[in-house]
């Protein structure tokens, strides 16, 4: 048993914004890399992307069809067709070959090369074909170009196709196959070391037992890296060994560090000394509630977030500092990723002038109602919340009836929280 | 060259609301199975969840501070301290196993069980302890209960914790991992065997050249499937050979068949002549712009979807029909997966009664500008636009600067598009 105990509170807390201020002033988009084309579905593109190609690189018939020359058949009616010589068929990757002349048509197929000396595709609909396959009729007048797709009509050769920064569509990694990109150059997503520290903690898919609970932060933290694209390198729960927890913060094989558990100023938080002594403990101690003892400092390039062991802190200080860092050194956006609403308070906000508050709140019959149970270690709160709000530092509350802004915890607006008409507000 | 050729148009086109009718009637969630607890993020719940255990399952301690009788600190303040001895400390996963008697005090952190005896915790900030540790001088009265978490404060034995239907969030799986599960019932993703034809295409990651194109369609099917939480078996292109079609149609080992390519009316469209032998061809023919020449059908249980070779037809009709079957069977909405916004168009919509059309739109100056290549092929008209505006059968279009409803193509606000107080409607 420890027997030198010296407890002590946070000298001072920072404001969120200077927090956010430092974050601003050191997070850069990570390098590009090399991603396979079938990866690249999400990925965010670091380089502009131009065509080397025209898509299509030979004229192409846009219908089914015949091919000839679009000026014989003018005069063409219902009642009085013009009958031409059928020499062929074009198929998508099967050509005809020869030349068109006049008086001759050629079937054709959507998506088959037009053949040099036609320069319309009359739609098979108002053509007949003779029984014998030799002749068709056909039976309305077809100005020049018709139904003929010209090289590079889609993308020409040397085309800006995509810009920097793109969040890649499914319809963008079609284009790029479509060019002929095999891979594509893709900002580098961050790597992620959880450290996960605690005695009383025992792995994800453990049954809690006795004075043990199961390490659920990890589990939300996996799932909050991968909605913000970030890669978590392998990891198991740490003992509250300082040297053990030294020697994972100083491994450089990651971009941040999420350390969890340890992180405040009791006897077992080794975690915060340790970043001083190997980078900068920047922050230690927030004036917000929950997670008003999480840290952030860095330790070379790397970011080090210091997440407090209790889950809704854990959960709260992942989403004010560590996920719009690590959206940003992915090249994505910062911003709050799901949707955000306005809509009444059901209840009033009770908050301090000097503090900013995450609350958690339900939504329903179309008012915000806080969730009565405020305790940080009440994870199953964030379960049954639609989302939070925030109560700015200048604040001391918000009052029943006002309208705030709902950071909703996904973008499920499927269940009866909304209409379909619910006045929604972009991030 | 094949010389047999009768092309003809479709003999009756069905209505989009006939079509979708028919899936409604056809379309159920997929049976459920067992997935590892840290797969299940965005997965869908399918059983209802009921805790088997109380979280925590031991008093626990909301702070870092002293564990004594409430009721032996009432009178201490600033001035007038009351001292208790300090007989042990209670670390989480390490705790204090003696009773604590009257007088007497436990070092406790936060998370560690509370002794038996002791019914509160003191925050460390009004406690001063001795320097040899023997002793703590408690200087603020507190009420019995206070910091301590009860047994079942987070979730109760019996606790109903999650019900079906529920897309995972982070903090489900984490709540799910502090009950002790270490698999959680979801639907079964949906299986999708891509077909996938045509003698011209060339594998993606190719370059294309002289009359071969590269198939970008099945890129983005991958991408819209990955999407919409399906699952695509391997798949290789194809060649336009009516047994191998049959062959890879017949087989009963997906829940969707999507084939691209060969499934309009023309002499190398196989794929409609198969599904009619192999099942049922329910809609061959659909009037709307693009996508006219998408088809449905099924094979058994097997949902099988005629998409155009045409990529911008492949892309609505996968949009139209596949996608929100795909996503009901996986247990999800069959809505639009994106945002919707309204805004006025900037240039009228011309279309035409009886059909419905899919309209590509780039939205510029909160303006919705309609992309003026309308042809089916320009798959890059689909990556400059923002998402589309449907035109319903019964209207011929919409008019300038009338406001009508964008379905976003991502949920990626963050460009210029969209201002910070942007009206968004949900969908």
């Amino acid at each position: 048993m420890v027997r030198d105990v010296r407890m002590r509170g946070f000298a001072d807390r920072a404001d969120l914004e200077e927090v956010e201020a430092f974050l601003d002033r050191h997070v850069r988009t990570l390098p590009s890399e090399s991603v396979p084309l079938l990866d690249c579905f999400e990925r965010v593109l670091s380089e502009p992307i131009k065509s080397e190609v025209d898509v299509p690189s030979f004229p192409r018939s846009a219908m089914d069809g015949y091919a000839l020359r679009g000026e014989e058949t003018f005069g063409a009616s219902d009642y009085d067709g013009i009958r031409f010589d059928v020499i062929g068929t074009s198929l998508p990757g099967a050509p005809f070959l020869s030349r068109v002349a006049p008086g001759q048509a050629v079937r054709i197929m959507t998506g088959a090369p037009v053949p040099e000396g036609a320069d319309v595709v009359v739609m098979a609909e108002v053509c007949e074909e003779s029984e014998g396959g030799e002749a068709v009729l056909v039976s309305e007048a077809v100005p020049p170009k018709k139904n003929v797709g010209v090289v590079g009509e889609d993308i020409q050769r040397g085309d800006l196709i995509l810009s920097p920064g793109r969040r890649l569509r499914p319809q963008d990694a079609g284009v790029l196959a479509s060019v002929g990109r095999a891979s594509i150059p893709c900002v580098r997503r961050p790597k992620v070391r959880l450290l996960v520290t605690g005695d009383e903690l025992l792995p994800a898919g453990s049954m809690p037992g006795g004075v043990h609970i199961v390490d659920s932060n990890s589990v939300v933290l996996r799932g909050l890296l991968a909605r913000d694209g970030a890669e978590v390198l392998p990891f198991e729960i740490l003992p509250d060994v300082p040297e053990m927890i030294r020697g994972v913060m100083a491994a450089n094989d990651s971009d941040v560090v999420l350390v969890s558990g340890g992180s405040s100023v009791g006897q077992e938080d080794h975690a915060p000394r340790l970043l001083a002594e190997l980078g900068t403990l920047d922050f230690h101690g927030i004036s917000m509630r929950p997670s008003s003892p999480a840290g952030i400092g860095r330790i070379e390039e790397r970011f080090v977030f210091l997440l407090p062991g209790n889950p809704v802190s854990c959960l709260a200080a992942y989403e004010f500092f560590a996920g719009p860092t690590l959206r940003r050194l992915g090249g994505r956006s910062g911003r709050w990723p799901h949707r955000r609403v306005r809509l009444p308070l059901a209840r009033k906000i009770v908050s301090s002038i000097g503090r900013t508050d995450y609350v958690r709140v339900a939504i329903e019959d179309k008012m915000v109602r806080p969730i009565a149970t405020s305790g940080a270690s009440i994870l199953s709160s964030t379960v049954r919340a639609s989302g939070a709000v925030i109560v700015p530092r200048e604040q001391e509350g918000m009052g029943e009836g006002e309208e705030v802004e709902v950071l909703l915890y996904d973008d499920e607006l499927g269940s009866s929280e909304f209409d379909q008409k619910e006045k929604v507000e972009s991030p």
